[in-house]
């Protein structure tokens, strides 16, 4: 088995977690679980988006929640934005990372940012652009990049001229998204092995959702493919506002522990991230999917039945 | 990605399942449980154990839920059994297939069934034996092999040495289990690859359970390396005596799905299947961990958005 040493994990529940948050999460509450995130070891965190309160009103504290939190050093503090407006906000802000998404279905991304493909992946050179002066990284998500819940498959090709034309742009880091969680691991190793032979400069990142299960099996499949970097959500936190039943992204202490149990290295402390699902789903206010809060790891299996317990 | 292109589902819910709940589960509904089942394509059930009343009260009606289910011809009802005692009764009733359970840890074989590992093996020559003489097949499960919650890591040489044992005395299906749920991924990689080289006339088989989450990834791994047989129980039926938090066995239906969804021919129905699930759960009496059933596929998906739903 063909394994990396080391993995990134991103931390995106305090953005795509709780933006699925129909109750509005008082902004306290959003900067202790950023700052309980940043003491785990934990590179990047997606802490928030620059977006209209109107489109996503969980998020109209951006400002608020990038001003509250402690920054460590070392640590990535990641913003998404929807578009240039965003974009100029975001930089004019001067934060450490912008992501924007672009997604592979028309009618997702129309329905989105009221744009075409070809006007958004235009609009990200363009942010690129600006983000370059502000000397601040992009990175794009290709979003729906495994299938669509309103146009069924989406071709490996049409994600590849996607990514074509970032690079074109000089656009090298690109996350790939699967918030339907339709994709399956045969369909990630063969997308991911296609991605990283034909970009072999691009910094690629996976970020699933889990609403059939599979999402760790995608990550073991992407692994072999040689892909090193996930974003994962705290708890489980999250779902998608498109795809009825849907639970949220990979759950980061799930990945932590199938990662460090298989002796791969994610500079991650796994009983401070085991602290932070217990603050997220207190912070949300009921129990999350996460499996590792529930039953322990392996290790502290072994030491309760030796202590008797 | 080498895959196979079919793999065998050996559904355990009504006997690993069941036997978990607290609350006696009428005959009549187990019989209707099996009976739902038998019409999905699945071709092995593991329906019962010949097991002392006492020991697991939930399987005292063994004799009743086989005499009272409707056989389908192709289809392989099998019964666990834990001793000489058990075989005896098993072989006398005329069942189609009996399984029998040696643990890989001294401690838990000695509190299971007051043997040790090397007198279970002996034991196990002898139900082989008396299961040739009737015709009957018989698989050894290997139980722990993973792991113990009470004496930690189970060595592979461990796990060879008692097949190997087994093999002596001739027997050649052998199923590998991890009830606590603490294999992962490259642990499976690792130990199935060995097996399947080191017995290549043995017929395997991988029994998870899906406590840390980590089941249909290790399913993945396993496939890579050759092994096509997996016990799966309905819902995610099930937990573990010995494991607090545990949940059940891999979840049936969302490894058809993983495996449908890859190409990999089960041989199973899936909305058949998902209606195994609702009426397991009517069963029980509350919601199981299927994800499937939860979030239906990816068909399903895509139809009901297409529906305007």
């Amino acid at each position: 088995m063909k394994l990396p040493s080391n993995v990134n994990i991103v931390e995106v529940g305090p953005r795509d977690g709780l933006q699925a948050e129909a109750r509005f999460i008082p902004t306290s509450k959003k900067i202790e679980l950023v700052d309980a995130l940043s003491r785990t070891g934990l590179r990047k965190i997606e802490v928030t988006s620059f977006v209209h309160p109107k489109a996503i009103p969980q998020l109209r504290d951006a400002r608020e929640v990038l001003s509250g939190i402690q920054k460590r050093p070392g640590i990535t503090y990641s913003v998404l934005i929807p578009n240039i407006r965003g974009a100029e906000m975001a930089i004019e802000f001067g934060v450490d990372e912008i992501r924007i998404p672009v997604c592979a279905s028309e009618t997702v991304n129309q329905r989105n940012v009221r744009m075409s493909i070809d006007e958004s992946l235009e609009s990200a050179g363009k942010i690129h652009g600006l983000a370059q002066e502000a000397e601040i990284p992009l990175e794009v998500a290709v979003a729906l990049a495994f299938g669509c819940p309103f146009e069924g498959e989406i071709l490996p090709e049409k994600v590849i001229s996607m990514i074509g034309r970032l690079h074109d742009t000089g656009i090298t880091r690109v996350s790939i998204t699967d918030p339907a969680g339709i994709a399956n691991p045969a369909q990630v190793r063969e997308l991911t092995e296609l991605l990283l032979e034909t970009f072999p400069d691009t910094a690629f990142s996976l970020h699933l959702h889990d609403t059939r299960g599979l999402g760790l099996s995608c990550v073991l499949a992407a692994l072999e493919a040689g892909l090193t970097a996930f974003d994962t959500s705290i708890g489980g936190l999250g779902g998608c506002p498109f795809v009825p039943e849907a639970t949220g992204n990979i759950v980061t202490e799930d990945l932590v522990n199938m990662l460090e149990e298989m002796g791969i290295s994610t500079g991650i402390d796994l009983q401070e991230l085991i602290r932070c699902s217990e603050l997220a789903q207190d912070i949300v206010g009921r129990s999350l999917g996460s499996r590792i809060l529930k039953a322990g790891t392996r290790e502290q299996l072994f030491q309760s039945v030796a202590a008797g317990t």
